[in-house]
């Protein structure tokens, strides 16, 4: 909130490693590991030294030159830079195999991040609770959107429908939508999207593995 | 198989979008689409026209100015491009919450991709068949991807385990990798690593949701 105020607005890329360091130093952590040094950081997260210190200046810790960063001061500094304080509700649209998946792997994974209503248009799928979540039919996305105060979706529907779920969901107040359809969404400016798409990454890997020769064993 | 001797490899980037291009020509083609002309394909997968048509270059197909791209014959195109032909088998390692996902998710979904081996340490989880999918102890992947000549393996472990994991990969003859751990990988050259993090993608889009101001309704 502070860096909202006072700073420049962090790249994309630098709130990507802000997370991915936190991920890193949460693991250490649970080693036992209570201080770090910012090129052992780096070595883990695949950036450089330099890089990493410069990263966690936006957040407003400074590790010592001796002893490197606190593992838990650093873990509480970014959990306040990256996090809201009350929990941020996330809305899931599509319950097929990429929204059941996601709605696993997310439960009690990251508390500040829970799915707080799903959507779908199938009978079967709806007025149930799937780990923990509600779902409910797509028709009541705009109220349930309004009524809880969700800013943040996940975007799982073919992607025939994606554009026109993803304007719904801009109207009833989103602002932020992590996208798993395999479509461009054309949002209006200020609405952040972020895509995944794992067929893409996988078919990428295959491709370029063809192209290349085995290392000899030994 | 042609563009191999004859021409540059063509990036990452552009082999990204042949992938996506695929989904949406397999996409229209089932809504009984004929033709489709290079901008609308573009508006699709969040590219210009001309970048559409350069793309497609590289697979050695031509539309026509007033009817556009065939989108079977396109389809065929991008497919003996991207595809091997007989397929291309692939390793999963590490039976876990996103590895449990990737095995329903990728079953029979991609023909040409399909895991045909899965690895973990867990003894319940090892010596059983998931979605089609034989598992393995971790001590038989050597053996098992030698066996099946397998060169592409998913990496769904955790972090601390990924990097000596991806060694053996990579000593066994497994020369790209599609990882979910949220570690960067040390690979030795010429090996293609493609990191995916949902986790990262979620928690940059709830980032920078908390700074936008939800958009008026109407």
């Amino acid at each position: 909130m502070r860096a909202n105020k006072s700073k420049r607005a962090p790249s994309d890329r630098t709130v990507g490693r802000l997370t991915l360091y936190r991920r890193i130093l949460n693991e250490i952590a649970d080693d036992g590991v209570k201080h770090v040094h910012s090129h052992a950081l780096a070595l883990r997260a695949g950036a450089t030294a330099a890089q990493v210190r410069r990263d966690l200046m936006v957040v407003g810790y400074e590790g010592t030159p001796r002893r490197g960063y606190g593992v838990a001061q650093l873990i509480s500094a970014l959990t306040s830079f990256l996090d809201e304080p009350g929990g941020q509700p996330v809305a899931l649209v599509g319950i097929g195999n990429i929204g059941r998946s996601l709605l696993a792997y997310f439960v009690g994974r990251r508390p500040n991040l829970s799915i707080k209503a799903a959507f779908d248009v199938d009978p079967q799928k709806i007025g149930r609770v799937i780990n923990g979540c509600r779902s409910f039919d797509l028709s009541e996305l705009d109220r349930e959107i309004e009524a809880q105060g969700i800013r943040v979706a996940i975007l799982a529907v073919p992607a025939s429908e994606a554009e026109q779920v993803a304007r719904r969901l801009v109207d009833a107040g989103v602002v932020g939508i992590l996208n798993f359809a395999p479509v461009a969404l054309h949002t209006p400016p200020g609405i952040y999207v972020e895509n995944v798409d794992v067929t893409m990454s996988l078919e990428k890997v295959a491709f370029f593995s063809r192209r290349k020769k085995a290392r000899t064993a030994g």
